[in-house]
């Protein structure tokens, strides 16, 4: 049987780490905030995939109780400074445990790369409209896909079972050879949407692209964007800025999900969506005048 | 007797109207919002020169109701896309009228000089802690400090005589040949500070400075209002950010005016502060990305 830990059973958490087991995996949790809830009845999983109940292996209130090898350590954390995942994942961490990271933002691996050099690391880049609406209680909306590779790059055949895992359950996956380049390509539209929803004063997508200043800000974010994944190394198709604008025109108006952190005072990914993007354009010496004023803002908060 | 007309009888208005009329000026007052209030009280001033009670000449509903020929129109409201000032001056507007602007902000005096080329057009910047605390209440805690100066540049006797009224009252007044470069200096704290206060969530001065990134910011912003000074003709001294930022350092930390405005849910001076500069900026074909990301970001609320 496939082992899999999942650390930060939150709404991403949840969902994907049910859908494992799902498919057959034996999936523990680590559940700090509902821990006595779900311990008592699992958690309750309302997806447009289908509604159904997961009931973990085990439920984990501190990670010294684990004390399995995870085949995969899967984390779903929200990025944030507080959180040190290196310190979290070390006691459980096996010789044959592969990390993956189900997280937001660019160069988020670096710091679990550095701290596990030899470790097998994936890095998942999730789409879907999923939040936690009560103790215990996972509600998964819209969209859903996953890309998964490994970092910093390849598809290796480990990282292929888990993606065949997830496919069992009917969960969308798509592999990619370049895992970094599709960070960049999600970077592009959330380092230009979610800051510029919460600054503006809590504009919906359909506000910001209709006021003609706010929406030339987008653009000229998205720039920087572009510009910094090619130093990068990633070089982005190049209408890849007028497609995100004609693809967010064309949806239904909607707040982003930093713009819900920030209404429900839940702290917000400012450092994984910004502040990695500011600090590696520092270390190329590139200006990034539009994505340092918009972290600058959102530092303060 | 002298002859004024005070356009927008708010704290600002209504104090130096106030120290006009104490200095022996007839002073009639439009006054919408509190207009039954001060037809009946007259205005208090609670002011740190003295209070006093402000009884206007005439208190007007409408301008059409005015009847006399203003030597001195002064306009005292905020500076607004929706306040269309050629369009209220016209009518009370004679040949002997000086049009006096005791207004925020940058180039808001050419709508009114073209509207009315051969007028003699007065500008007023004001440094002065002052705020309607109530309906036909005015309270002037702090600073009071007025800077005079023709539009677009000397100081021609009428303007003198408008002096000597303050003066006489004991407003500290100081004539300028050179309003423009005055208006260029105090905007490189306004063009900062102010948008910066609101939109980092509602830092004071004090907490702005204290965030690395944010007093970065305030130092790009007020680089590139330099710049747009020395574009526009005017030079301001080669050490006015580092004396800005060492000078708001040294002040107890307080709250920007357009953060109260905004926290008060009043109208902010958006156009006057951000949106003419940025304006500024395009027709010289000069890029400020911090301004236009700040006015971009202030044009959604």
């Amino acid at each position: 049987v496939i082992k899999v830990l999942i650390i930060g059973t939150g709404a991403i958490g949840g969902l994907y780490g049910a859908k494992l087991s799902q498919a057959g995996a034996q999936v523990t949790v680590l559940c700090r905030l509902d821990y006595e809830m779900v311990k008592k009845n699992g958690i309750a999983i309302k997806s447009l995939w289908g509604n159904f109940h997961f009931t973990p292996h085990q439920v984990l209130k501190n990670l010294r109780d684990y004390k399995e090898e995870a085949d995969f350590i899967l984390v779903a954390t929200k990025v944030l400074p507080e959180i040190l995942l290196p310190d979290l994942i070390a006691p459980v961490l096996t010789l044959k445990s592969s990390i993956v990271l189900i997280q937001n933002g660019i160069h988020i691996e670096q710091p679990v790369k550095k701290s596990f050099p030899d470790h097998h690391l994936i890095s998942v880049i999730s789409f879907a409209c999923v939040k936690r609406i009560e103790s215990a209680v996972v509600e998964h909306t819209d969209h859903g896909r996953l890309v998964i590779g490994d970092f910093p790059a390849g598809i290796c055949h480990k990282t292929s079972v888990l993606i065949k895992l997830w496919q069992k359950s009917g969960v969308p996956c798509e592999a990619t050879a370049n895992i970094q380049l599709e960070r960049w390509n999600k970077l592009i539209w959330n380092a230009s949407f979610n800051p510029i929803s919460v600054l503006s004063g809590g504009c919906d997508t359909g506000e910001i692209l209709s006021n003609p200043a706010a929406q030339n800000l987008v653009k000229n974010v998205m720039q920087e964007v572009y510009i910094l994944a090619e130093a990068d190394g990633f070089k982005m198709a190049p209408d890849v800025i007028a497609k995100n604008i004609a693809a967010t025109k064309k949806m239904k108006s909607y707040k982003t999900s930093m713009l819900l952190d920030f209404e429900a005072k839940r702290k917000m990914e400012v450092d994984a969506i910004l502040g990695n993007a500011v600090t590696f354009a520092k270390s190329k010496a590139i200006s990034v005048p539009y994505l340092s004023t918009l972290y600058a803002l959102l530092s303060c908060y």
